[in-house]
């Protein structure tokens, strides 16, 4: 996961942008064209997240950000290519995750909870979250190489739950990648069910019920 | 959810027509008109689960069957009443599943983890539940208005649950609520991702693998 999850973040030019958007002056040419490009991703994220893939088109794009479709399509020949923007830009968010977590030095458990928390709070809050989810599930509608959906996460928890069974915190005996796995399937069902029955308003409490169950059954 | 389920159980027609398929002789034009609908209507199933509900066309469901458009609109107004019929139809399968559950009289518990057990092995082999399931994901798409999923699956494990509480086998202080929400979310979550991931071929080891995480942690 480490390898695809580097290179994904080292690639997003829309991260880099939001970095350097804070700097004062007048930015050179090049900071200027990578922050229209980051615009023209969320605009293109917020009306996906609402509308899907179908019913989104580059005018609808353009005509958000205030632009030409030829200015939209200089940065992206096509809705696709929007698409797939809008996708890798969601999956170069979790090394980022990951980073903050690790960051806090909890063990290896309280890692995958606090990442998985923090996912759930993103589902919530996070329009390229929100557009990426609807865009995998619409995937069979959508011409391009969208990267595949839910590996990455169980490999990221598979390693974690390893290290975890290593630390003695969770029950020994215990497969770490069927726990991922099932982690991931609590995850992701709860996130879409909330989605579907209540736009995610409710999230925060259904997850905190999968992951009591779930972590529940872990735990020694 | 008992009232509902009924209701749909008794207004099904096509399942009506497979009861009294197997009969001999000349079969009255009502049986024929009766198995012709439940003709078309599996028809429509096995080109939604397979393309979709918007690459699939009321003249493809009527090429399979090799019958008229006009004849499929006989039976079926529009598309979106073939789409709907089919999540009806997918939804009038459950009562029949719990029924035939309750004769094998096991307690609460082991009731709910059969009823999923099956519901796991119908997601696999049957082209109404595969469909249906497709269906529910792209009802932003579908100009109907399609029964809400997740509810009465909700509905129903929180009553065996409660009945488990009452007989001592799950753990004292449970909230048969919050955890069949995490039951359904467990494997909707899974059976989505075993479609996506290997077309539902690993769906019975992914189910196992969920359920004894989650049953796990209920039981006393």
């Amino acid at each position: 996961m480490t390898d695809r999850l580097a290179v994904s973040q080292a690639g997003d030019s829309a991260f880099a942008a939001r970095q350097f958007g804070g700097r004062r002056g007048p930015a050179p040419k090049q900071d200027r064209a990578a922050r229209t490009k980051s615009l023209v991703l969320t605009a293109a994220a917020e009306l996906f997240a609402a509308r899907g893939f179908r019913h989104t088109s580059v005018k609808d794009v353009a005509d958000r950000v205030e632009m030409t479709k030829g200015a939209v399509y200089f940065h992206y020949p096509t809705k696709e290519a929007l698409a797939l923007a809008v996708v890798e830009h969601l999956y170069a968010k979790w090394p980022t995750l990951l980073e903050e977590t690790r960051a806090r030095k909890l063990s290896p458990l309280d890692t995958a909870a606090e990442m998985l928390d923090r996912a759930a709070l993103a589902f919530r809050d996070d329009v390229v979250v929100q557009a990426g989810a609807r865009l995998q599930l619409e995937r069979p509608h959508i011409d391009a190489e969208l990267p595949p959906p839910y590996v990455d996460w169980t490999e990221l928890l598979t390693g974690l739950l390893s290290a975890a069974l290593d630390e003695g915190q969770i029950k020994a005996g215990t497969d770490p990648a069927a726990a991922a796995r099932a982690l991931v399937a609590g995850f992701f069902g709860m996130q879409h069910i909330s989605d579907v029955l209540e736009q995610r308003a409710d999230i925060v409490e259904r997850w905190a019920e999968v992951r009591d169950f779930l972590f529940g059954a872990l735990r020694t």
